[in-house]
């Protein structure tokens, strides 16, 4: 069956041309993205237990969750937490199939207090977070949606809901991704005192960008205030820095800014994250699968992290068109800006969208009809081999926020 | 001081012109929306206990909290709840101030329940639900930026943020949000087999669109499958009776298309919410604050409902952008379409946005200049009357999701 | 069967004869009273739904749950419940019986909503207290047990246990629940002040009983310090009248000794009990079946409250023993103290116990051979019937606490 | 000030004399065991930390929280555990003094945790139990009382209640409480199959005692159902052996009677406690202080374990009169059985109850005046020594379940 792809030129200002563009990301130990990367370490603790036990993936939804916050007490040198966050696990699984048991509760609490360990490794689990569990056990029809496929045959969609995604990043989007990646890959490391909890906003006003860092600092690792601000400091000039390999433009930088060092106001925490001290988190409430949230950009609210990776549209689709739209980009010389969206049909097979809409900036002077074959193949050949995000999603290779 | 406005004329294709157009609505009686209601009454509830106790709104964030479904065995004729919903309280709120204790945990409580029976009057509350509260008491740092403004002085941004609005709503925003409002105010009310939990998806494909509703049945009304499908067939009727009031285009309407009739598979609940069977939801991952989910309009990611009214920049700037948004065009003839991102500063007044972005595509012929007065004022006028938003949220005129 | 009936003469100074007796009784408001009341609340409803929906009564055991204390600031005239009482349900409950979906969830809920509402009327269920439920589904095994009775087969014992009764009631045993009793029926009506969470505390010392109260007032039918002083002294003065039909003892009454008038350090209340501030609650630390915690006196630490009527030798067999001791003093006259204790064997029927074993003392001139043959009888009479006990308890004619 | 000590010697049949007596332990693994320790270590551990940070003990009593049963897949050679057991902390504790902050939650959690793995090693903490934590801060009169004592005056009874101890053992009682130890202390380690949770039931009828055991096997040592009967057996005989070292009465010992071998049905758990499959537990329903449940003798209903060593009557009563009974029994040769209780008045020295009431079965010719002057001594140098009962107690060196 032919697929349904239609391509369009898109008169707009390209993303760089504009007036104004705002991005954020929120790193990896805001209570969002904890909320986020817990519900995807269950989903995919599940997919591994429901393959090794039943040789089927098995309906689940994960998403959702909440991080509720602790109290703390934070203190140069090393301060205490006084009451545990607490991590409320929801959502639902299949708990038996064919006569087996898949012990979904005891996993996911296990998958998110080991995905808590990862990411923060300075928290004490016996004391700083509690991880509740109210799974439930998912709606009759959806399930049998789902049971009706067989391994081998295309999945059929669990909803009528779409994706979107676009490449390539504009300056501000690579600047404000690259920031918090360099810090998590590189500075923290040896910076221990940055905590993972970051929130970057960046904020390009013609050619002049402005990057905003709120930084959970760990107390442990600073002795006084004059450490922290010298601290501060050197993060400042390293991200200024390194600020050049994704922008020409003038790039200023503010790091938490809302401290009064004066009075002794400054954002410190025992672990590195707001989420024990006043800050929930929740499952899809922060950066989307490309890592941004891009108000300058069209987005999807679905949230993809804990979504099931076989049939969920909400997490497929948002992924699929990701990927799609980056290979256009690497692909096909010719285009300035590119967004897919694919819409699904609930109980339709998932590689057959109900439209697969494409709009394409090309760039100047060059036609659509000249770069429109290359992108039809891209997308046809991306929803013929739409399984492999399942698997990339299962072995972890694609991130979801 | 000058407020930082910068209005541009930006070249889009007009969204009536593009080939493609998805739009959300998530119901009253959807899960995510009911843990929007919920946030936004407690917000509500807690500020005029404030005022009435302290004579002074205080610091609280009720934007969190989660929905976790029960289980249910619909029947025709009327089936039962065998597992209530739970619905966790979360976020925090300021409980002691100037030596008065403010019962915010009992009120929390109280205005969740009171929301959920005056949207689901049909729900049990004494064994459907079960209400639990988790609430907090916020980070030192942000309540103390929100001390130190009088009633009078202008308030201080919490954090760094924005909010985003655009008028008016294309042909498929109308019809969603018309379809919607239509069952909720008029046809429910005479046909109460209708639940609240709605899911209206628009897809405008060309000039064809279609609206696909996916409706929880309540049972109790509907004496068998055939009263089921003749209820359904009214309600598609019905519909597409009214959409010529919002399109000229053609409009196909599909109503549980999930349903698989012979098989008895339908979409039947006893209260009307998929909340009950399976279906989880959470504050902020519905409805924008214009009541929409638009991914080809630029949207923020902010829960605009639970945000404190009084300097949470997530949830006034969401909502003074799109009513200015909408002034705008109400007011200046020559406007196609206008997108407004309000973006904060922490600290700064709230009236003082670091900048106010305005992208306009001016009707064909019209010359940004003979408009940007216009807008300008209106701009600079809603910022400095910022206060009545805040006050309009606390008397509940404006509507959050 | 001849079933094995131990009857005894033992020696012992009677209870009324010795130094020093102790006596102990929560009254149905307090914390430990009402997690017993919802206990026994909900397995009622559990058995009238079993019967309902089923013909048959299912194994549950709801002889467990928290009563976790709220924050309340009463205040003369009317204060307010700051942090809403946590009542955690949980125990275990057949959920499926050959087809049939029992919510079992939801009845507990209801059903503990109810009893709260029925013993607690003046507190608002919407804001002062949370109901949870965590009611899980039994062990495999136990629930075997149970059906392989039918109907009309005797029931097996679900547990190697034993029960525990006693008659007739010490003068300090009568003066004790009498005075709670009255307060119960008839004071209280008549003077709403007084909380339903009383302690009530004798002690006899030689001929000189002390009754010790600690009375939970409720603030808004109190203005005033003078009124709560007042109130203390007419309900004192009131059991001083009514003691005298107890015992001729002389008895001293002490009501809130703890209070320190002067600075204001009294037992006020919202609604009337100390759950609201401080004092937590569990199922089966309270009051034994008789109404009583009487430390002279052997006791069974099985809760009565909660547990299945049909099969459940903790609740059955401390019933039957308390109602067959009370038989053979109203039916025999020549004995001073009788003691009952039924042991049952894992998995044999429930009217065999593996001995019936009873202690008597005789009145003054008395032979156990005189009045052997009339306990034994009585007592093999009362196993025999042992079925009118789980109806009496489904009627709710039988006090558990 | 003279102490209120009244001794009475009581004529009662001795307890070795009776016909029946019953006795029951139950071990470091059952639920109800599991609940006692949880909040003995958290009173500890909050002791500890309180002296540590504030130079003082400080109010809590944690005397309350409930295990709610898990489920679980037990099967020959290892399980698995489907659902984690969930334990929930309450109580109350004093979480700020003196401008000192103790994280009294974090303590909780950490405490209950830690002992959790300290008698279940083999237990997966990190899926097999949630610890959930909701502890409040109690009611203000009572911590008045409270903080009114300095460290070196004597502590003020928070209530009027009583403590129960008796002494010596029966042979039934030792036999009861020394299989117990035995197997905790020599048998398990060697024998690994053999679970903690372990019910002991001793039953003396005349001279036949039989002690019936419900031993909860652990999976993953067994290899088949062979195996498993092989180990009972072994158990049993073990038992068998060490029997005469309590008694010379002739005992018969009953391990697991509710198994049905034939049909697979067994006591096979994953981690050696039914908490994990079905079983709630909750502090204070299990042993009392001296180790185990003795409805033929006085018993306090008070929970000992989890309430604060400094002031509450309902833990240093009971564990006092206990130690003062087997001291005078160890001290005194004529002494056939003493029983003591002694009464707080809430508000005075602890030093100097009400009255504290003995009763002694004096052997045989043996005037109650020769042996009083020496018990007198006894409990008066007890009760002047009160204070090393709650240092005994912070150290772990009293047992209190």
């Amino acid at each position: 069956m032919i697929r349904n792809i239609r391509v369009e030129r898109i008169a707009q200002t390209p993303i760089e041309q504009q007036q104004i563009e705002l991005v954020e990301r929120k790193c990896i130990g805001h209570p969002d993205s904890i909320a986020d990367g817990i519900a995807e370490a269950i989903s995919r603790a599940l997919c591994r237990a429901y393959i090794e036990e039943c040789g089927v993936y098995l309906h689940h939804n994960t998403d959702q969750g909440e991080i509720v916050a602790g109290e703390s007490l934070p203190r140069f040198g090393g301060g205490k937490i006084v009451r545990p966050i607490y991590a409320l696990l929801t959502g639902r699984a299949t708990k038996t199939f064919d006569g087996i048991n898949i012990p979904a509760d005891s996993i996911a609490v296990e998958a998110a207090r080991s995905y808590v360990k990862s990411i923060i490794p300075i928290m004490n689990l016996e004391r700083d977070i509690i991880v509740d569990c109210r799974m439930g056990t998912g709606s009759t029809d959806l399930r049998d949606v789902f049971k009706t496929c067989g391994g081998s045959a295309m999945m059929r969609a669990n909803d009528t809901s779409f994706g979107v995604g676009h490449a390539p990043f504009s300056e501000t989007e690579s600047l404000t991704k690259g920031v918090s990646d360099y810090i998590d890959e590189v500075y923290r490391p040896r910076n221990p005192a940055i905590g993972t909890d970051i929130k970057v906003m960046g904020l390009r006003d013609g050619d002049a960008i402005t990057l905003t860092l709120a930084v959970a600092m760990v107390d442990r690792y600073l002795a006084d205030i004059g450490e922290y601000v010298e601290t501060i400091a050197r993060l400042k000039e390293t991200i200024e820095g390194i600020a050049p390999k994704f922008t020409d433009r003038k790039v200023h930088i503010d790091v938490n800014t809302a401290d009064d060092i004066s009075n002794g106001v400054v954002f410190l925490t025992v672990n590195g994250t707001s989420a024990e001290m006043g800050d929930d988190g929740s499952v899809g409430r922060g950066n989307r699968c490309n890592g941004l949230i891009t108000p300058c950009r069209p987005m999807s609210m679905e949230a993809t992290s804990g979504k099931n990776p076989i049939n969920h549209i909400g997490k497929i689709y948002n992924l699929l068109s990701t990927q799609l739209a980056n290979t256009c980009v690497a692909e096909i010389d010719d285009i300035d800006e590119i967004y897919i969206r694919l819409l699904s049909q609930i109980g339709h097979p998932i590689d057959q969208p109900l439209v697969a809409g494409v709009q394409v900036i090309p760039k100047a002077g060059v036609e659509l009809a000249a770069i429109k074959p290359a992108i039809d193949a891209i997308i046809d050949t991306g929803l013929e081999n739409i399984g492999s995000i399942t698997e990339k999603v299962i072995r972890g290779d694609l991130k979801t926020f």
